[in-house]
């Protein structure tokens, strides 16, 4: 029987008191129970034992069996009680109707940490979901962490820690790096993971949340943040179930310059579905998710091997400011497509200096020394001008990325002779970015690694890593957002108003709407409108009715007095006919805008993330093309600008071809103050459209022309 | 000194009288002669003899060098005159100087074919562009036809006929097989093909075109499409130069129904500039490239790695007209992410049958038998239900495509019999296509591709390839295209006429302008306006002011007949300040239409493939969104139709949320009309805008507001 290792030196971890340390126990432990241990290491219970057996974890290991005494070799232990000292964590792998004991056992005991493998709860039945919350509740009493139920675990292969019964670990074992993979799935978290392994990629640590009944993804992410063995941080979810955690870890990451990349999926109503039944939990709203990742400079992969891609790319921690690409090529064909995705991602690809031009070209005289550098099939006969041209594009060009294209030469018989010629550019120049796309097999790689350079065989994909280091560094170097404007806290009414009085807590909050006027009588209307000036729109005015237009309660350019009072007759007509039991209070008269651009400004509570304000131009733009912002409340005007101008159509604001450029400044200023109204308002506040909002020629202000608040229950 | 193998069998290719035929001494000779044929294999006038040597090329081979009796083991000869026959192809490796000279009497001797690997022609400087067109009319009054200059050449594994210097067989020969890859860049060219061999696709084929001076990509493209050796076509293309061979080449492939999937680069400003200094050739504008494609059911892959992957798939040739997918997974992760995948490219993903998904869940209750259908890792208790549940997912879901995500299980001790429950379902039901995304070494990726299932390790890019199939599918099923309306000839005027010369034109055509009357004075002018009724729009009329809204020479919204007066003298103010020299004809007054969606119709003469047509809507989308699509001229309702419903904004045409709908029928035949007018208006038209055109409401017609056609030299 063989002794456990215990006592052994605590991981770099431990040290670390961060406000994820409360996962310390479960991702990082020291000493290991596992309950249901089995002797069979093909089976679910003694497969963790057999993998950190093999794979040398240093620390105490206690398997707990009844009816052993030993299992694969070490001491077994009858029961929890029997154990010698509360371990750090425990592995739960019995059925729910003993897990559910093991657990209330192991929180008694003053365990930290459980790794919960088991099934059979949230995921299957409503009498599933309520076993697991009385667990939960019991746990959280003690402050004991569970991962799971329903998970595939974690492994840190450099802890030789692997609670988990992955079956992965047939084919190999982890490379060991400095990426941390956090996953809602385990079969997909086990498919990175082998991903990055077959090639090469170095990722030590991979976390599964499954059923996230109190672990959650985002404390994971918080916890890889705060964990200084991982540089780099990739993620794949389904659906984000809880905010603060996850907000928590990526204001963490971000301000230790962890990039983070992230696999989202459950976009498509159909992906929605398929989660549904998968993961027994709503999933969020994917523009809201895509909305928290843009705020924190998160990267969304596409796929499995973008993700990886740009993980892989990021271990260089050069993350450029300001990003610039210059390509080295033998090949015009590839300089063209590299320039070709540079250009679709804006990755900014400047011309070489005219004096180095003129000197690579006295070098060469039919290169193509601008950018890309195409020194042509000429550098085989002078090796050295492979040198010469490079350095010049780093020294003289100044790029803070470099791409050389060399394709299948890397496999050729002169590739070490121009590999000699390319390293001292890397080492004369180290805070530079360099990417080789080469084909190659992975001996050829792994020494390319070793020199410094990053691989990309394909190289649209070398240029889309390349961009998302340049992403990752304006997002840590992005000054602090302003603070959000100061708006008075201002009392929700308990049911949803009526426009009028929707525009006047809005306007309380600094929020213009188009002069108007609640009139009772088709007299007063009349009076109203011609006191704006013609053309008014006339709308229904009922705390009853919440979409107006739908019932054919908004008449728009009534240019006179007597049409006033035609409209007002035939909106109470209307009204009456779609909406017999309605209380009308009259019909609302408002100035109508000419000249302004059409916007929408809405705010949409999303049941994880709280109160998001939307921003997008109105009519078809919304409709049609769905070209709409999210961002969290409350935020500044800078947020707000920033905002307007991301949307596709914002040129039309901004005043594209020969146009008057709009009130940005006054529309922002709406925006903004709108998130801050929206955030104090509290959980009773559903939903505020204000559309259309007009926003008038520069200086000349932004007005909402309706406003619908929801209040809600 | 070896004996060189004259005589043998012809390759099948020969017997094919294709229109395309020209070519088949160049790509698929019976005999070869090397033009400066070097004893040095590393050398380029060495390296064909060498590979051809090694790869046992099936027919005479023939050096020729002036100093040397025998090359490389084989006779040589000391000039082209003492060759002893004229062999099909010619290789000519020597220097620009001597190269034009053997060209020369390699048409006289009655070659039928040269691979030119020489540079310095059109790619250098002007007198080179000289050099190499004298050459090339030399050359085609002797019917030969020459591959290049400065080209990387040709090669067929399966014949063992190697025209080509590139170093890229260093690292391994070909993987024979049914791609044939057509690229105008050698060294992208020999890239891709080294993709496809490392991945152990088989691609025995590829031609590099160069220069073109001769034959271009486009009729390679052809030959490709009639060669019974080949199934699929890769293409990389940086620029079409000739539009009558590529579309005859396209043609010929959909009646073959060989699928094509083209990388075409240069589709940025960045990347026309590179292309323009790398091929001594103006690369055709990429939208008309793009809406060619589009025509003939062209894939046009994003990267190399799309394009393999394309490719690869396609060699199964199973194209479903109606394409869906199921997917069987043991990953509610992945499920979600194909799930994903597939509905952002509008692959289709049906529900299983009610009746089969009760029977699946009977079988495994926790399964999730919907689509993707999740057998859970509860299969690998009872490895049948593999069998059970895939074989109910082809027969009783009915998919024309079937996905299964195994991931690392693929590398796993289980796999061989999950491979035996998998693989009988592909043979009872062989009209379907298989597709697996399996992490697993190359050797079992070779055993699983010879069972029948297309491997991608990524799902993503398998839903990609998927969808593909469909795409292919439904272009070589649709019906022929309806025949052009008939247009009466309209012969064209000298010069850009006024607008309403040019509505009078198109009326000619049956293409309708809204009511307008041309009036040279302010009372005529408001008794045209009376006669149509207000509102009217005016413009002044002047052959030599082409861009009207520029002078302010447009006014809209005239709705009196003061205005008119008023509008009459301040149009004649403006043109005479703006443009003192033109000669003014009047006043064009015209009924502004009201309720219609603003489209715009152009034309636009491209310099390779003749008269596009334009269709978008109008203002912002063609200006901010550019969402607008292109057709070869002429055509039918049908495709006008397939146009107007293709772009992004088409709900707006077609009636979405409560809009009236416009009129699509008279719109398209509009678009048809035009085209046909273009088409048969020859080369002067430069181009026709026809912007706004009005769709008014459903069965009230489609009008053009405003008319510009440009006459041209």
């Amino acid at each position: 029987m063989s002794t456990v290792h215990s006592g052994a030196a605590r991981p770099a971890i431990h040290a670390i008191g961060g406000q994820f340390s409360s996962l310390t126990p479960l991702l990082a432990p020291r000493s290991i129970a596992v309950i249901g241990a089995s002797s069979d290491p093909t089976r679910i219970g003694g497969r963790p034992i057999a993998y950190m057996k093999n794979q040398g974890f240093k620390g105490a290991l206690y398997p707990v069996n009844p009816t052993r005494p030993e299992i694969q070799g070490l001491k077994a232990y009858a029961s929890i009680a029997d154990l010698p000292e509360p371990p750090d964590v425990a592995i739960v792998a019995v059925p729910a109707n003993i897990a559910v004991q093991a657990v209330s056992d192991l929180a008694k005991l003053g365990v930290k940490g459980v790794v919960m493998f088991t099934a059979g709860f949230a995921e299957v039945d409503e009498a599933g979901e309520r076993a697991q919350s009385a667990m939960i509740a019991e746990a959280r009493q003690s402050g004991m962490r569970i991962l799971g139920p329903n998970c595939l675990g974690v492994f840190d292969s450099r802890l030789g820690y692997y609670a988990t019964f992955s079956s992965s670990f047939d084919s190999g074992w982890p490379v060991p790096g400095r990426i941390g993979i956090a996953s809602q799935s385990g079969a997909y978290g086990t498919h990175l993971y082998t991903l990055a392994r077959n090639r090469g990629i170095g990722a030590s640590l991979c976390v599964m949340t499954g059923n996230e009944a109190d672990v959650t993804v985002g404390e994971c992410i918080g916890w890889l943040a705060e964990n200084p063995e991982v540089d780099v941080i990739a993620v794949y979810a389904e659906g984000i179930r809880e905010a603060p955690g996850l907000i928590a870890a990526l204001t963490a990451a971000k301000a230790s310059k962890k990039p983070i990349v992230m696999q989202k999926v459950g976009r498509s109503e159909l992906g929605g579905k398929a989660a549904k039944s998968h993961t027994a939990s709503i999933a969020g709203d994917d523009a809201v998710t895509e909305a928290v990742m843009a705020e924190f400079g998160v990267f969304r992969a596409r796929n499995s091997e973008e993700m990886l891609d740009i993980a892989h790319t990021a271990t260089r921690k050069i993350y450029p400011v300001r990003n610039t690409l210059g390509v080295i090529t033998v090949s015009g064909g590839a300089g063209v497509l590299i320039s070709d995705v540079a250009e679709g991602l804006g990755l900014d690809m400047p011309e070489m200096p005219q004096d180095a031009q003129d000197k690579l070209r006295a070098l060469i005289p039919f290169c193509a020394p601008r950018n890309p550098v195409d020194a042509t099939a000429q550098v085989t006969n002078d090796i050295t001008l492979v040198n010469t041209f490079t350095e010049s594009m780093v020294r003289d060009g100044g790029y803070a990325s470099v791409l050389g294209f060399f394709s299948m030469t890397a496999s050729s018989k002169r590739w070490p002779a121009i590999r000699e010629q390319l390293n001292p550019v890397m080492k004369a120049h180290p805070d530079r970015l360099y990417v080789l796309s080469v084909i190659t097999p992975q001996a050829g790689r792994d020494e390319l690694e070793a020199d410094g350079w990053v691989v990309h065989e394909d190289p649209t994909r070398a240029v889309v890593a390349i961009d998302a280091m340049g992403r990752y560094g304006a997002a840590f170097a992005a000054p602090p957002p302003a603070a959000p404007p100061s708006v008075p806290q201002i009392a929700l009414p308990a049911a949803t108003p009526t426009e009028a009085e929707a525009k006047r807590l809005l306007a309380e909050a600094g929020i213009a709407s188009a002069p108007e006027a609640a009139c009772d009588s088709a007299e007063t209307a009349v009076a109203a409108a011609e006191g704006f000036g013609f053309p008014v729109v006339m709308k229904i005015l009922s705390p009853d009715i919440l979409h107006k237009s739908e019932i054919g309660g908004v008449l728009l350019d009534i240019a006179d007095a007597a049409s006033v009072r035609e409209g007002f007759a035939l909106l109470l007509e209307r009204a009456k006919t779609a909406a017999p039991h309605a209380r009308i209070e009259g019909v609302l008269v408002a100035k109508q805008l000419k000249g302004g651009v059409e916007c929408i400004l809405g705010i949409h509570r999303d049941p994880v993330f709280g109160p998001m304000a939307m921003f997008g131009l109105g009519g078809i733009f919304v409709e049609i093309l769905k070209d709409v912002v999210f961002r969290r409340c409350p935020f500044g005007v800078d947020v707000a600008e920033q905002m307007i101008r991301s949307i596709k159509g914002a040129p039309l604001l901004l005043g594209a071809r020969g146009r008057q450029p709009a009130d940005v400044k006054a529309l922002a200023a709406m925006l903004a103050r709108l998130s801050v109204f929206a955030h104090q308002a509290g959980p009773a506040l559903q939903s505020i459209d204000l559309n259309p909002v007009f926003a008038m020629p520069e200086g000349q202000g932004a007005f909402a022309a309706d406003a619908v608040i929801e209040i809600g229950g």
